[in-house]
């Protein structure tokens, strides 16, 4: 999907949130949201908001020198999640349907978003959780339930550190045999990479590759090739948050969509309501 | 108070919601919003919110030639506010308190204000008049009481276009012969003119006069001089809402703020809690 001149309020927030990560100088500060509102101004519009997130981010490290003010965030969320992992794992194992319970906790680690939010707490997460395991899903389950018996292979497109903690739930439910996890080629914002997939204890149990790029999406142009073989050739992926969903929406393949809906111009696009946790295949109809 | 960094969303999202009140051709809103948004990467944030807004609604009047782009949307919060008067008015006499609940009214109007929201229905109006009615009001209101019973001279900044329809009713307790009643000078967002005191049924029963200038607030430096001087001379200055405490928090003279606390950039300035109701005396420490 495209930017919306709606998104532009929300960068300008993200510019703001993520100059503060980069650095505590105050005249540094203004004179990087300065330049950065530049850039906005002259931007390409048309282009999906991960790929302008992703234009702001590489100046912000060209102009810092940091390579990934998340880092400390992306750990704690990790240890965050990790904590609730074995009460979670309990919670699939007895549940009369642990596939969809297992989805249900993946969307809900989806609130550990930190380009939408500029801090998720422990609360939060717990409540999200408790939110996503009552409230019914959108899209059609039993879709999704047949799409995951046919397929051979899985592509899983994982979304932020923490929330990968969860996606082990799910990715044990489909079988870690015939999964391949993919994170990010390069930091950006507190999405997933190659270390935190293995502090989730993926590594080993299924395949992982990183898509080759900083973009936090899957900006497919930018991917390596190695990624773009696999994506065009999985039985099934599964795409995590709205990044993906973002980057992904107008690609015609076989894509589930799990995320929770949080914006305005994403509730549009996908025909959703706000606040609403989405299991949407591509196949049913994501308005364009 | 100066701009912050963290007003910049909020502009920005006042941009968009503005631009489209001045012009629904999207090419050139697009152009807009890119001119709009390199002006406020140049522009001086040490001056306060509403000069800053001033700055943006002067270039989209130059853009399109429009005077008065709210004007629809003032007389239909006057219409709204106008089919409650009566049953206020009979609220206020009936009270035990009615200077205090008069003031909880005015203050209950200041959720009509464009600057901040893109709309405002009748039923937030009528729930935020209960709201107001039951909730403590921020300040103290015996220093108020106080301040009004030694005034000879009052003078009233009012705030916006429906809300000044609430503001008769304070006007009204304070004793209309002491009342100078101060509005824009020029239109901007949907503040309060003249015609919307007016309507208001205040002319003839209080002095009225237009302060000069296209601040969505009191920016003593572009008022006129007649404007001032009854600044300077009042014996007390009551001030409704949020541009108007803005421009004003700083300026020492007997100003009690009466606004509901709507961003929390404000909410930090005034030491006072996202969504109070404030009564605030300029001499209680409005923290700079």
């Amino acid at each position: 999907m495209n930017s919306s001149l709606d998104c532009l309020p929300c960068f300008v927030r993200q510019i703001l949130d993520s100059m503060r990560r980069y650095s505590d100088d105050t005249a540094f500060q203004e004179t990087a949201v300065r330049e950065l509102l530049h850039d906005l101004a002259d931007a390409d519009w048309r282009v999906s908001p991960p790929v302008l997130a992703q234009n702001i981010h590489r100046r912000l490290r060209r102009q810092t020198g940091l390579s990934d003010p998340y880092l400390t965030q992306k750990r704690e969320h990790n240890e965050l999640a990790l904590s609730l992992l074995s009460g979670l794992w309990k919670e699939v194992d007895q549940s009369p349907d642990p596939l969809l319970c297992a989805v249900q906790v993946a969307i809900a680690g989806n609130i550990i978003d930190l380009g939408v939010k500029t801090n998720v707490r422990e609360v939060d997460l717990v409540q999200a959780i408790q939110y996503a395991l009552q409230e019914p899903l959108g899209g059609d389950p039993g879709l999704f339930r047949k799409a995951v018996a046919e397929a051979e292979t899985i592509l899983y497109l994982a979304d932020n550190a923490g929330e990968i903690i969860f996606d082990r739930l799910l990715i044990e439910q489909l079988g870690p045999e015939r999964v391949t996890l993919a994170v990010r080629g390069a930091p950006i914002l507190n999405d997933a990479l190659l270390e935190d997939a293995r502090l989730a204890g993926l590594e080993g149990r299924v395949r992982i590759i990183d898509n080759g790029c900083d973009v936090p999406g899957t900006d497919l142009s930018q991917c390596s090739d190695e990624f773009r073989s696999l994506f065009h050739t999985a039985d099934l992926i599964l795409s995590k948050g709205q990044g993906n969903f973002e980057t992904l929406s107008e690609i015609q393949a076989n894509i589930f969509f799990l995320f929770k809906v949080k914006c305005p111009v994403v509730a549009g696009t996908s025909g959703q309501p706000l606040g609403a946790h989405m299991l949407l295949a591509q196949s049913e109809g994501v308005q364009r």
